[in-house]
């Protein structure tokens, strides 16, 4: 049961921004420019750096519903978003992917990680100032979410098709537009 | 030095705000609505909140800014926000503050350390739900601004009187008004 009396059916960050739609609608807004926005990195890889590091944190909401929109996103490589889950360094993504992915998990422990040579072998590998910034607040983004999540102890479906449903419906709509089209446990 | 090619002369979150106004714009509106907007938590309150768990993420910039934001709203009172977040338990803050304090620092740590215990103290001492969804979402907003400003190596200045000087501009204006207005280093 969550720690305060959320609006019924609606699993992980969903009922939170439903009980309070003021804090909701820039939440919303950020993720949408972070995620889906016009960028470098595709919203695959975006979303796959927000699965890592929701995986990272152990928060079972947010690797889920994230990794399965990376999936949709991906061709339905489900086996990719796994892999990078267990392992960036040894999955099939771009080196630079690999190098940013890096740079999230450091972010995740503290910022105060990241060192120079990390930011060094993402640029060798070609990152941009503007794939080097989102991928830090990508990842400090997901911090905070799962957060958010957790610590109003909110709850899971356990059904991997809920998930799937659930991502194409984000995919195709963004993340404001699905939260405000949104119906109970949908 | 930064880890990427921010705009001078701008201390801490604000440089990469400046260097990407598309993320700025929802930030500055979500720390506007959660610190500034009608609540029955005082501002100086909310700033308490962020200032002890910046503290605790041992982010200087974001400890030091918030401390003076929160200490313009107290008539000044630099002791009681050193005080805070020197041990929470201790400071002449109220019971209630200091409950909601307790949810703040196990959500720094991790959403899973919340515990019903944590959460029914808060309630004890007259917290509500949306006292305790807010501090829950503060809590999970600077760690993520907290891995955003150390993430990205930015620099924090020295001198306490520069916070002093822009904690009264932003206690007057906003987070988002002041930053619109923001010049070099002010």
């Amino acid at each position: 049961m969550a720690h305060i009396n959320l609006p019924d059916g609606l699993p992980g960050i969903r009922g939170p921004l439903a009980f309070r739609p003021e804090t909701a609608k820039p939440l919303n807004d950020l993720v949408d420019v972070l995620l889906r926005g016009p960028h470098p990195l595709s919203p695959g890889e975006r979303e796959l750096i927000a699965t890592y590091v929701s995986a990272q944190n152990d928060c079972r909401y947010c690797q889920t519903i994230h990794g399965a929109i990376a999936a949709n996103y991906l061709g339905g490589n489900e086996e990719l978003v796994l892999a990078v889950k267990q392992n960036p360094d040894s999955a099939a993504v771009s080196a630079k992917l690999k190098a940013l992915l890096a740079i999230a998990g450091k972010v995740r422990q503290s910022g105060k990680d990241v060192t120079a040579e990390d930011v060094e072998r993402a640029r060798q590998e070609g990152a941009t100032d503007l794939e080097i910034h989102d991928t830090v607040l990508i990842a400090a983004v997901f911090c905070m979410c799962n957060r958010y999540v957790d610590g109003l102890a909110t709850w899971a479906p356990d059904d991997p098709d809920f998930y799937r449903q659930r991502a194409a419906k984000v995919a195709a709509e963004g993340y404001s537009a699905s939260t405000l089209t949104q119906t109970a446990a949908r």
